[in-house]
């Protein structure tokens, strides 16, 4: 059965993460199981699960990137939100034949090992929805990230360091690992 | 414990109910428990409930409520985020006390019995958040105004009906109701 699983992550960008976690964990509660460095999507992206979904505080680390551009046009808000469904490719090929405006028209496999892809708001009443598919490399892509990371992290920021130290938990614990790579594309419009 | 319990629903304001339905229902796949005018609200709201979350099709039916100007100023998108707590009352308390901007200092009672209340944007870095708290009452208020509805209904509209048929049977097969009078408050800014 193909289908929308669940609603896995809502993403709020926003200007200062530490500010924001002021109002997101010290306000609300919620936990903030790690904080991730994305270099290649020039953002810094804290992870807060409730209930089988999270909410992503995403701050850009640049000035030319798609979230980095929402920010200065809209001001801190949400961004996208993500759903998981059980087959991306039968997705893709649906919301083709219905005419859709995929921004992603195949598949992506992120820096983070999640294979995803983005709609295009025109199609879907002015929300960015992303569509995500958990498969079984990206345990693996992920490890192998975290060893990475953990080799480069020692002299490098606090915010790196709490983002390995997350995961690798999370790895320990047997939790799925809950890092998931923020998407920071194109803003809507 | 008073934590958040998870993401209740995400409320998305759109110009057509029907057209919303053409992606999110027809192209996503989520199913559509029940359509309900919500009149005090000024709004018709649609339920598509996946995971443990819902996405709600927010239309205004006037244009002075808060998100008819939401629609006018900013188009269609992600009005608010709402999450379920198990004591508002002592979430609010809490935000006072942090110095964070409530909409609503109380909890407010809906009409669809359930209590909620909003936190504004310039606390949440520009997110309209909704906190939302189960009580007894609610199925029982309900049921009530469902039966209330349900004297009226004939010869309205079909988008009611479609609503009390909808949370009818949720009350038969057991399942909580996933009837939620969708917030439809002041826009953020």
């Amino acid at each position: 059965m193909n289908n929308v699983k669940r609603v896995d992550h809502v993403a709020i960008v926003v200007e200062d993460i530490e500010a924001a976690l002021g109002f997101w964990r010290d306000g609300l509660g919620l936990e903030v199981t790690h904080v991730e460095d994305v270099p290649d999507q020039e953002s810094v992206v804290a992870f807060l699960p409730t209930g089988d979904s999270e909410v992503e505080l995403v701050k850009p680390t640049s000035t030319a990137s798609g979230v980095a551009r929402f920010l200065t046009r809209r001001g801190p808000g949400i961004h996208h939100i993500c759903f998981e469904v059980s087959d991306l490719s039968y997705y893709l090929q649906r919301l083709k034949d219905l005419g859709v405006r995929l921004i992603h028209t195949e598949p992506v496999i992120g820096t983070a090992g999640k294979k995803i892809a983005f709609i295009h708001p025109e199609s879907t009443h002015g929300v960015l929805v992303e569509l995500y598919e958990l498969t079984r490399q990206e345990p693996e892509i992920r490890l192998a990230r975290a060893r990475t990371l953990s080799d480069r992290v020692v002299g490098e920021s606090q915010v790196m360091m709490a983002g390995v130290l997350g995961f690798l938990r999370a790895l320990r614990d047997g939790r799925p690992p809950r890092a998931r790579r923020s998407a920071v594309i194109e803003p809507p419009g």
